[in-house]
């Protein structure tokens, strides 16, 4: 089935697998006369580069992005724009084995039941690799929102049992690029130090161990003028819902109080109103930014549970592809957790579905399209 | 924007609003020849149908549903299918007020910011009565979906503070037919009795101090082959999160262990393979049925955080639509608890975002074409 | 499979057969702020109302239209507008002999090779009254072009041999609205006279022979902005041939010169630009005012081949379910010939197709979405 | 806008423009399992590769195509198949001057009034180039509908005023493998001798006169199985409609007997059913094989004009980007005809707008889910 694009008005369709001749994306549907070079995008691509601290792991890749088609003379054309990073640090022999039997928490098995067969090197298209698409076209979204006013603070906010304290809204109002510094300055994306030693500490015994840990995203987007998301299905919410839970080892997603806000009363959980230097706003963002579907102007934040790596070097129980039971033990260069590499996946996502609903409103009134039909075109 | 549109095969569009002329549902897709009436769609509906216990609105709605078109002689013909519930009790004296003031934790600011105004009648748009035609539309799914052999188990989880004490594994191997039974059984779908009571005695003090509660909502699907879902956007996971965060109130999704996952290490959290009577299945399910996307055949668990009713009697500051500061309390006929008439509604999601995938997947594979359209099609 | 939904952005969904309760169609996606009541729509109903000539069948049906959602305070909310029109004159018996066999030119046999079996009560879905649906959204397209200066004139060119003899163009440059009052005042909606009434004597020994006739619809859009469509499959020409050959009974599709411009050399098919009044346009317009799939700002003209009605009352060879010949002779009210029906579908299904696409041009540049996010959305 | 998918199932996304680093397509949703390798695809390429005959541009491209994901061990592994042709043999200084002024015919003055400005470069995007992805993307869909036994026929069915004289429906039952190599064997690609040549006389006489020409492309479907296709909407000759006008220069569409229809009689454009060999079929086929938007079982049948190549060396009138006035000469090197090299391109179309709707078809009916989940998936 088609299931490798994303969004309707900035579309993506990622291609490629870990061993094949490479990776990409076409974005259709950029708007036209967009400044983009390499650089920008291979920015947000060094996020998620592997090899850049002992917690992940330790094969090389440039994965440096080339821009194949869509930009002329420095700025986009308004066609598609295909983006391209060739594989090269490829290890087919690591691979071979795992051909013969299922990796428990792995899409073996599920890919032989759909398909009849797999693409087994290294995971074939659910690999990690697959997102290196999903953020070259992020970085562009991102460019776009960022013109408008609009700016993305992703992080850790706990690996394994070790959490952050501080609260999202304390850190919503902090001083965001300052925050977003010290995020990219420390191996764990966390924006606290403490937590962040400990839980160096914490994945220092898991992979001594021979055992992977997981954790838990926030992000906040800050600018996002109210009116975007629908009311029904196509709920800004639902969206990113989606957008999100459609990276791979995502487990759960909150958005706003989330799950809290199940055992909260109602008295608790709705934001009163009030006008703030002559804005309507809430005082309180329990809702996370989003009322009904559709963005309410107050930063909007959610939160992302990944698992832990399901490639472990400690002895498991599993089954051959005849069925027959074997004892394995995975071994090659795999992350002890993917929470610090896969920030950046979820910020493009987010960022990815929430540029696709900002186009689509530009047509959700009478007068809107009056008022720009009428200006001459 | 068109956002009342869910599915892509069994494609679903709603319409209406709580004080129009009725709400309903288009199905297009529904595959032809399936035995269908008013009956069957009917016991869905009085699910969610209000006035049922004293934790539900005292509104009286009959809501029966049409069939307007789509069916003949009895069966589904494969044209569209409209269903219509006509609006009775509505009395719009009740909400003339509320056209000139913001709600705390409803959709009347952000449908004003994005629309330019708005239908202020019981909610408009995002009125519960909405979801009369998911439910509706989810009953034709369920019963597609039953007649190969899957089945769904829905309820109560948690209300406010209160949770039931089962976990999610042992329910799943329980007598689901039973389970069924006695979660219908009871005015707030949950599968225990003493949680049950504690939730009435938590409901009545949350009335009594004119609050209000959320809660938590599970659902067990069974008998779902390996196969469905697609690897990168279109993850059944994914689809399922959307659907079911389309939901208004809905503020967190998770699946299998959810977040309790990104605390858990990898050698807790990977399912180890077995075969089992001929079949290869999974010793736990921390997955919740679901990897990389794709259904393993095991039951697929999932929970939706409902947030506490945003309607409620006590007093709340918030602003007139042009910023004064008002102090308002809410009356009219409201629950105090939505969770338990949500319950059919995110069966009813989760299911229409199943069998759509289900309907994808048949073309997914070469020789799955060659042997449907060589036996003489 | 979903077929009955037109459009991403105005996008419609019709419903209905001809003997079922009603027909109807719901508008998602229609901009909020829109006045609306059912006058409007109802005289672009009246104009594919049977019954208002000895040409069209005697068949009464008053196609009252009534909106159930989505218009408040009598202007459009943004959420779905549901239109019905409920099925009155019905004469059932009138139908069920030819549910034994396949009727030439008409889908019987290919329903019941699609779904297994059809609903043969006048043509079940393919029955013209699905139109009704397409032509109450068409009203509020139209309407909301109209706004923005966009004006159609939709005429029959041709009824089987006779044919009118002012050019498109011609016809393009004269007065729009004088020649759409001439072609609402004359039964066949035929721009000229004599043509006109050859056209009625023609019609005259066709149903006196029980037989049947065909023709061409010519439409022009003229106001359309240069920009609109895509350069590769979502060209503006691409979806026009797509929404029109939506229509039963349409054969063919060209634009411009059509099928006459495979015959011409490219000295003479070319369009040469000037500069008129400041602006720019082309001198002729062979290309009907579409270059690369995009509109030029020249008038829109396409022409749609109408095949003869099917219904005929001589005597037929055919075959019964079982495949024994039979011979047949269709009774009953049938339209001796469908164009002058057809002309406000055609004009409907244009109205669709270009504002969709006008939509979707909103968001096709990073200046629009900077302008249209930066002053204060 | 997002305009370069096409396909819902079988959905492909072609990217790149004639100057840019090269062209290329990303399948999504191809079946898993299909043996496929370059070789396949590149015979289709070459029949649209230029430098064939005196009568297409003399530019050399090899034009070969690199398979980069998707296929693994030989097989479709039902994951995104990226398929790309680097750009070689680019001379950029021929069309520098074109920068400037606006050619008759062509899209340059649409796509400056569109994006703002546009990729001058031999076309950009709109160059002929682009249909290299879709003739690869079409290799492989009719690879697919060839293991189903549906086969193609599609030739030149004029050249300027020079048209071929057997009938469709002789060709149609004809040798249909003799008549696909008489086609391939001729420059032209037409199935009868003594037109092509006159055909080649007339094209000598148009380069002479520094002039181009047009031709009408028909495409014979054979072995389509009847129920293929949607009522409404989604019919199976508006969807081939929509994918043959998407080609740049295709300026009408018409299927069976297209617009002669228009001026037939019903009792002599209808055709009659009967029983032959045990199977119901039509006698005659004025219909082009499809009913009510669903194939009969019958060939299907449609033409599409093609106008003359825009692109012509004799003097022309036009305007700068300015709007000043500007007399022009195109040299270069240009197709006198684009026709021949437009057959695999129309065919390629028909086979994706065809394999969609056979994938979509598998849902259609409640037995056909049963039937296939209850084989054990």
């Amino acid at each position: 089935m088609a299931g490798s694009t994303f969004g309707n008005h900035f579309k993506i369709t990622t291609w490629g697998e870990s061993h094949g001749r490479g990776v990409g994306v076409v974005i259709d549907g950029c708007p036209a006369g967009l400044s983009l070079d390499e650089t920008e995008i291979q920015k947000y691509l060094d996020r998620r580069k592997p090899g850049q601290s002992k917690f992940s792991t330790q094969r090389k890749e440039a994965d440096a992005v080339e821009i194949l088609s869509g930009v002329f003379e420095g700025k986009t054309t308004g066609t598609p724009i295909s983006l391209m990073v060739f594989n090269k640090d490829q290890h087919s022999k690591d691979y071979g084995e795992i051909a013969s039997y299922y990796r428990p928490g792995h899409a073996d098995y599920t890919f032989d039941r759909k398909y009849g067969f797999r693409d087994y090197r290294g995971g074939g298209r659910s690999s990690g690799r697959e997102t290196i698409g999903r953020v070259a076209a992020g970085a562009v979204a991102a460019k776009i929102l960022k013109q408008i006013g609009i700016s993305f603070l992703t992080y850790a906010r706990s690996i394994g049992p070790v959490a952050i304290s501080s609260s999202s809204w304390k850190l919503a109002e902090g001083n965001l690029s300052e925050l977003a510094e010290k995020i990219l300055s420390n191996p764990l994306y966390m924006p606290e130090e403490l937590p962040c030693r400990q839980a160096q500490d914490f994945l220092k015994t898991c992979m001594a161990n021979k055992d992977s840990a997981g954790g838990i995203i926030e992000c906040i987007i800050s600018g996002v003028p109210a009116g975007i998301g629908d009311p029904v299905f196509e709920k800004l919410d639902a969206n990113l819902a989606k957008a999100v839970f459609s990276i791979g080892a995502v487990k759960g997603f909150e958005i706003g109080d989330g799950f809290s806000a199940a055992a909260a009363l109602g008295s608790e959980n709705n934001d009163p109103f009030e006008r703030r230097e002559g804005k309507i706003r809430t005082v309180t963002n329990h809702a996370g930014g989003i009322l009904g579907g559709i963005s309410n102007g107050m930063p909007i934040v959610f939160r992302a549970a990944v698992k832990p790596t399901p490639s472990i070097a400690s002895l498991q129980n599993t089954v051959t592809r005849d069925g027959e039971p074997i004892e394995i033990s995975i071994h090659g260069r795999h992350d002890p957790i993917i929470v610090p590499r896969a920030v950046v996946v979820v910020e493009s996502m987010a960022a990815l579905a929430l540029l696709d609903l900002m186009m689509e409103h530009m047509g959700s009134r009478a007068d809107f399209l009056e008022q720009f039909y009428k200006t001459g075109r």
